[in-house]
């Protein structure tokens, strides 16, 4: 059905097939080639090794249109993939006399700084400055130089390691003329994305085929993220008005748990809704530990809106910092809505914020009991016009626990805003 | 060198290829395999089209002594790769009657639950219960089987794609005689790790290199992990000794810089100093907006040592909640080390903490200028023996600012916590 170029992307690095850390180029050049229309078909991870690194290349070079090569490209005798690039595609290495100055200039600056002599650093220079015959030169990150070239109908994009890096070089390759010409043969899909809260996968997937489910120029993905429930399309030109239908009818059963179509985090839009109303917001957290207000100050400006926390473990915490009454802790518990509520209450006066959220619950692995378990999560949320509360006993481990009641305090306070907000329309 | 079985790992979802998802069955997988003496050669993320998953099946079958799979066993059409590994393997697929009872009893309950009829569920049941002659189930995922087979000299293993649930089988794979037989041939390397703080990878690469360099018997990875950076040495046996000379010459230079030779993580590390000592813990956070409190409550029990922290962000919060004299905001600004020294002082009053440290800084993009730049932090660490105090201009975005921080801000805790313990032994 689909003509698009098709895509392999090649990750080279010991530590990122020994699983000692986790591979970002992949994902970044997938999406990036998504967009522009290109499939990527596989993404390839190998070591440092020779034998590896080549099979991958062949494999590639075979049946890619075009073939995203990432690592390997230092300075010293283990980053070998230029010569194995060219060794795979059956040209030669030659020295770059343009590409020698260059990292020559760069090295010497290092050179200078690091007080040793410039002779220690030869060798690595004219390694880095010989390349393929026929490529191009993208630009150096650090001593590296990007590069591109063609074997047969494959285009071969080589990039450096470094996540930022490579994501600058890629920004210089896909202007490249034979990047290109590959680009021009593919048809950009538009891609939509509709997020759900208070859901699960499995109901989306129930209603994605209910509504007649994907294909005919529409792709669906369903993913749960963060616990949030994610469906993209991807649109082919010409599907639009398929994928409208299909939208209209996977929303329509669904339209209260619909909350975004667009790809801003929730803190973002919890904080662009108190922007939007003048009001200042702060958090009262127990078991989260901070993880709201962390995931609000990650927002550049949040300080416009967010004023601050009070992380209260301990109980005497609860009692002194945020002026939960000691006989509510004892009556109820630390663990409990109404403790959740005086947190929030606490939170805005102390804070002197308009809206609070609070989060108190057991996020395990110890601490759970018959009556109250491990995952027991009491959420309250406050503002000047009303409030909302909620609790859950959430699945999973402590991780997964906190990382779910912080999501859920977000979307509380969304709740919240969108509630004031409409009935005061 | 190395006669280390090898690995490949075949990872199938077209949501990881396509970069909507990141995979961490392959570093999981790899990271086992590579403790148990295999080499994990290569991670293959791949789609579910039929012709991608094939190839790097063909690949694998051919190449490895193991091939791993991951994803692709669910009951509907497009999970294929029960089908193509039997393909690719060259056996029949038969139904297993055992299975097909095992898979249609949890089916049953699933469609009690739904209100479903179970009848709607039969398809999928016998797919599922449909497997390459000669396989061994590995017991069920939700409806889905693990599998280990044979072909020629590789051993097959087919795991489901939820990360929890293969983990689970993957446990139970390793039991299986074919699985052990692989095993047997392997010799688990020992795997040690140093851990530095305050220095650089390229200092640490001049080092390692100044030390002798790896081989003989002992690979040495330097990876900066979370501002860390992180030596590691795969040792084969018989290289014990050229190891231990390695490590000795390596740390000499870098002494002061060592910190830990096990996996802790740095908030368990300064949660056991605090245990050990009998202190409580508290955090006055402005940037990091959080998130040292959200480290150090990740540790199940931190209760035992760790009280509350406050967050203030907004100036008010640092005057009222932290007790930062207005006039030290005025003189200094909030970005000060008089502030970061305040704010210490201020929560360790206010929580009841033994030991509090505080970060304030500028996060960035916006508020810096040309006296106090985007990356600029002071951390004060104080406890009833002393303090301790830096100030960093720290590079990048503001992730990457805050989360340096907050690194810097417990390696600081734990530089006072044993800084005291070696004064007052």
């Amino acid at each position: 059905m689909t003509a698009r170029p098709r895509a392999f992307i090649v990750v080279t690095g010991s530590e990122l097939v020994r699983g000692d850390r986790r591979d970002l180029n992949g994902p970044f050049l997938a999406g990036e080639l998504l967009r522009l229309g290109v499939e990527p078909a596989r993404i390839s991870i190998v070591g440092d090794r020779e034998e590896e690194l080549s099979e991958a290349l062949a494999e590639a070079l075979g049946a890619a249109d075009l073939c995203v090569v990432s690592g390997g490209l230092g300075p010293t005798h283990d980053d070998r993939t230029v010569e194995l690039v060219a060794r795979a595609a059956g040209v030669a290495l030659q020295l770059d006399e343009e590409l020698h100055e260059q990292i020559g200039a760069v090295s010497r600056g290092f050179a200078a700084r690091l007080g040793r002599p410039y002779v220690d650093f030869e060798a690595g220079v004219r390694k880095q400055a010989t390349i393929p015959e026929g490529a191009l030169s993208l630009g150096l990150a650090g001593t590296a130089p990007g590069l591109v070239l063609e074997r047969g109908d494959t285009v071969v994009v080589v990039l450096p390691g470094p996540p930022a890096e490579l994501q600058r070089l890629w920004g210089k390759a896909r202007e490249t003329e034979p990047v290109r010409r590959v680009l021009a043969r593919a048809q950009p899909p538009e891609l939509r994305r509709l997020r759900f809260f208070g859901t699960s996968e499995s109901a989306v997937a129930k209603a994605l085929a209910a509504a007649g489910g994907d294909g005919d120029g529409v792709e669906a993905t369903i993913c749960a993220r963060d616990f949030e429930i994610h469906v993209d399309l991807v649109v082919e030109p010409g599907a639009e008005g398929r994928a409208d239908e299909l939208t209209r009818r996977l929303v329509a059963p669904l339209e209260s748990h619909l909350f975004s179509r667009d790809e801003r985090p929730i803190e973002e839009l919890v904080l662009d809704l108190c922007r939007s109303r003048g009001l200042t917001l702060g958090t009262a957290e127990s078991c989260t530990g901070g993880m709201v207000a962390e995931r609000l100050t990650s927002v550049p400006d949040s300080s416009d809106a967010f004023v601050g926390a009070i992380v209260a473990y301990a109980d005497d915490v609860k009692a002194r910092e945020l002026g939960v009454p000691p006989e509510v802790l004892e009556r109820h518990g630390a663990v409990s809505a109404e403790t959740a509520a005086a947190m929030a209450g606490g939170a805005r006066a102390r804070l002197g914020a308009d809206l609070a959220v609070a989060v108190t619950g057991i996020a395990g692995p110890g601490g759970g009991s018959d009556e109250k378990p491990v995952g027991l999560v009491f959420l309250h949320a406050e503002g000047p016009e009303g409030s909302r509360s909620a609790d859950f006993v959430f699945p999973g481990d402590r991780s997964s626990v906190r990382r779910r009641a912080t999501v859920t305090a977000l979307h509380l306070l969304r709740r919240l805003l969108q509630q004031t907000r409409d009935e005061s329309a």
